[in-house]
């Protein structure tokens, strides 16, 4: 089968197509034929060697994907051959809290990831998609969807009627844009491109801020809110934008925070946390039966993911740039051939 | 001021019109001038003496309505004269888990109701309602629409993509239909009459269920979930429906008991309930925070409760018989002209 | 190895000692050497018949039981040889919500039960015990106190100073009045035997009564309560005593639906449900999560559950006939002795 | 009556005993004869000028206290003449979610505080106390109990055999400290003296570690629990000691952010709060209904505040330079002699 590895070391010039040997299905597994895949920033500073330099090589990348069933292995139930599926992001968090080894079982790194034609993995570790989906849109689910979800629904428990605030228009921002939508909240988005801010406008968000022209965004959050603040926000700037974020935030709201996006160390003042009665919420992706119960909401609501552009496998490289770029609105995504 | 009062003894042949004094407003107090009046169920079986005999006459009945504030206390700082308000059903439950204190605190029994020129209430027990909703619209809030809000969202937690059955078209489940499509989620509705089918379907339910047709309805209803089961009912009907809700529901689902429909004594095999893990939640209306939230919902998504027709204050008896007479779809209000 | 086989049909009298060869151990598997089973009341009725008349025969019966690993299969790396181990009632039930896929993988029918020298499992069906416990005692813990835990913390999240009234002194019922004093509760404790309303008295109890000569308990525990009602009720008899439970229910109350005891069919005034906004869960044992919860809960707490007498595994018959008669307090066990 | 001001400008040598008129009584007020009053750590900022320094003055300080009900207002229902009551920190914030409003009816500034002869409140803004408690011991209650409570418990749903690791042996920490033992959960306590950790053993801790000799007590504290980190931690430093919980924490664990102790400016890396999927939850005392239940606990267990020393009236400035001196162990409290 063809793959493409980081070879040697870090960096997007050493991403190489390779051939490897098509893997053995073993009892209680899956095989699939990988019918495309979509990038995550996290993909991205993987290759970089800047998410775990401590990774060892050669390593398949990337986590999100969808692939055909072709094979499956001595009692298998849950999957059978000709369904489309996910792999989910880490292997073994099939459901209940995290803990330290459902975390570690990641594709992508640790574990091989999706860019490849074949993947084997357990039964455990897969999830249907919806059938209004095309390839690429339900590519970009594994990773992106189920983390907006995650802060939404899972965790943040929005409901009608609350305000939902979504910085960007990154992977994650657009997916908690439309799932907010679902869930018959108020959305506010920010974004520094006047040109994105209308394109969330035309997909439903009920009020933008560019941030470029208002830097005390967090200030003008509020008053759109009536001084109240906003119920929840999507955190995925980091360090850059807590201290907006907080003072956006109403008395006792919900702060998911997502981003390693602006790197991590951060220098905030905690003490209107303490006195709003704020909950900042880590999160990391989420749980198998997260990832079902969002695919039934994208079911019934017949929602698409938006995918910015598709890249060939051939192109591998070129996707990571244009990702790298930053100037896709939606998903950057890869479609894998049929074999001949 | 004008007020409909139960008169003598119980029974719709006693409701008779009546001149009482203006009543006075008291520090913290706020006087209403009403506008329109919505009817239950509970207001009909109070007037015919079946929901509460020991109830002493004469009594203003209702408790659901809209009026506008035309005189405000000493202290007052929730409303302020001009707002458009609705009372709440039990004045004293502002937030938090019922008490017999709170739930005994309702109107249109133990305190007067709504069908009146005017009402004095402490400031505490008013809402706010979105101004797209007409008067009558408004009306249909505190009782209807609060129990439906409360049974999917407060205790129910209803998410997009959940599968939700709602029984019949009277006012509660006509407001849960719309709410949970609010949410996102997939909605089953039953009904003995085609005709309301068609009109739910109309309103977005997505699938129904004629259970004169079907009396089996609780199979077909997990048939048409892939043998699943739905996640969440909403339960009016009482003895007479339990069981094949119990059929309906998905092992861990939710019902949520709302009904005093069918008399409220049971023969019901619960060992479904305990094999399914299913969790049956009566529930009561709900708190002042419940009915707020509640209007942001509405007011966010612009959604408008469904009249049936509306009466004149002088045909108050013709309102609940049409009420009694159970062809309505959606609330029955009555209308209060402004005094000249 | 030896086992205890239902032959035949149902009935005491066919269970049956038999000679079975040792399982063996594929990827991923675990074999253990048995040293204690415990009996519920539901291993007598499989036994019986009564639970399931379908199941096919023979089956070794009982769900509750601890062993320790004397085989690891490939892969395995939860366990390790010479832990000692209980399996979980329902092998598939690992976190989450169950599902009829996770409810149908249950010890002592369908599947083979513990009543045996040897079992092999899956390593995900299995959870380490607390050092401090007996043979006996860990044998106690897969249904009985797993059930007692869901009902009180993982459903019920009863806190520190709640009131919750146990019914009876059977398996479930003396594991929550133990779990309800580790928790800080306040325990009201039912029985028709002053005897063993001492004995939960030196347990901890704060209040008993017997129903026998209180027949209207649910107004006693009413009046225990300055008139409030209790929080929560562990409610194992069924039909006999709901309508009494619904007396002694607080507004906004839990009541934990476990019992099989009195048939399961019903003839309850379910509107004091309706009214009190009173929540009533089914519930059915639990997840390996919960499961591992409690055994640091009990750990952390040197807690011990009550073991009433131990038969040796000779005497399994007169095992299930001292259960049947009702005279215990606490568990009934067997001990199967090592192989020589 | 006597009353304690702050008066002129900010600092103890401006707290000045004072003659003031004794309060009248409104309908739905009461008027309490304080008995005693505690010192949190936000009474000694305020004093000093720190909290609030746009807080006009004069202003009777403290917020937490005991008094006996001597008269009730006009419609009075809550409480009675002899009870004896705390008045509640927030007096709006009766239950639900805080907001503006609710949090900015704080006694001790910007309302007038504990530390007088008299105080008049609104009925609703008073909760009874448990009869087993001295007067000093009951004035710990508004502030750092029901702080600890809402933590653990309201917030948290800290469970029996849960870690919980508690910073320091001031007034919160010392309750969440008998709380968490309450709810039967296992308990570190850091602190610098080993006098005040041989004090906390003595009272149940189950592990102790020294800050001073330990700087990297988060790593401490994880090996402890089998380096799967604790679930649950009182985080009372701040910027100081957020570090050390977030490697102290379990994967998915949660951190209750309390303290303002160390100034609030923080430099923190949060990358490990969104790696471990973790929940920092800001939070400012709680909710009477909160308050209350603490109490039902309280009373049920028989649980006693730790009170430090006890000064007269007369001493309050030395109590002031007491608590300043962060010697005390447990609460530092004033009582109020009886007018002769």
């Amino acid at each position: 089968m063809k793959a493409i590895e980081i070879q040697g070391s870090f960096g997007l010039e050493n991403l190489k197509q390779v051939e490897r040997d098509e893997p053995a299905v073993k009892p209680g597994q899956v095989k699939l034929r990988m019918k495309a895949v979509s990038l995550n920033y996290r993909d991205l500073l993987m290759v970089q060697g800047l998410y775990d330099p401590r990774q060892p090589l050669p390593l398949i990348p990337c986590s999100d994907g969808v692939g055909e069933v072709v094979e499956v292995g001595e009692g298998v139930s849950r999957v059978a051959v000709g369904d489309r599926v996910c792999p989910i992001f880490a292997q073994k968090w099939i459901s209940g809290e995290p803990t330290h080894e459902k975390l570690r079982s990641t594709l992508g790194g640790p574990y091989d990831g999706t860019l490849t034609e074949s993947m084997v993995l357990s039964e455990e570790g897969l999830v249907k998609v919806p059938d209004h989906l095309s390839d690429a849109e339900a590519a970009t689910l594994p990773c992106a969807a189920v983390t907006a979800w995650s802060a939404l629904v899972t965790l943040g428990q929005v409901k009608a009627g609350d305000t939902v605030l979504v910085q960007g228009t990154g992977g994650v921002s657009i997916f908690a844009l439309q799932f907010a939508k679902l869930l018959g909240a108020r959305v506010l988005v920010t974004s520094s491109s006047d040109e994105k801010l209308e394109r969330v406008q035309a997909m439903g968000a009920d009020e933008v801020i560019n941030y470029r022209t208002e830097p005390k965004w967090g200030k003008v959050a509020r008053e759109r809110t009536g001084r109240v603040g906003v119920d929840h926000i999507i955190e995925v700037g980091g360090a850059g934008t807590l201290q907006q974020s907080l003072r956006a935030i109403r008395i006792g709201g919900h702060i998911s925070l997502i981003g390693v996006l602006s790197g991590g160390v951060s220098d905030v003042n905690i003490l209107p946390l303490v006195m709003g009665q704020v909950k900042v919420q880590g999160l990391v992706v989420g749980a198998r039966e997260g990832f079902e119960a969002m695919n039934r909401a994208i079911d019934t609501n017949q929602m698409k993911p938006v995918v910015d552009k598709v890249f060939s496998f051939d192109q591998a490289q070129e996707a990571f740039q244009h990702l790298e770029a930053g100037k896709h609105f939606g998903k950057v995504c890869i479609e894998i051939p049929s074999k001949a």
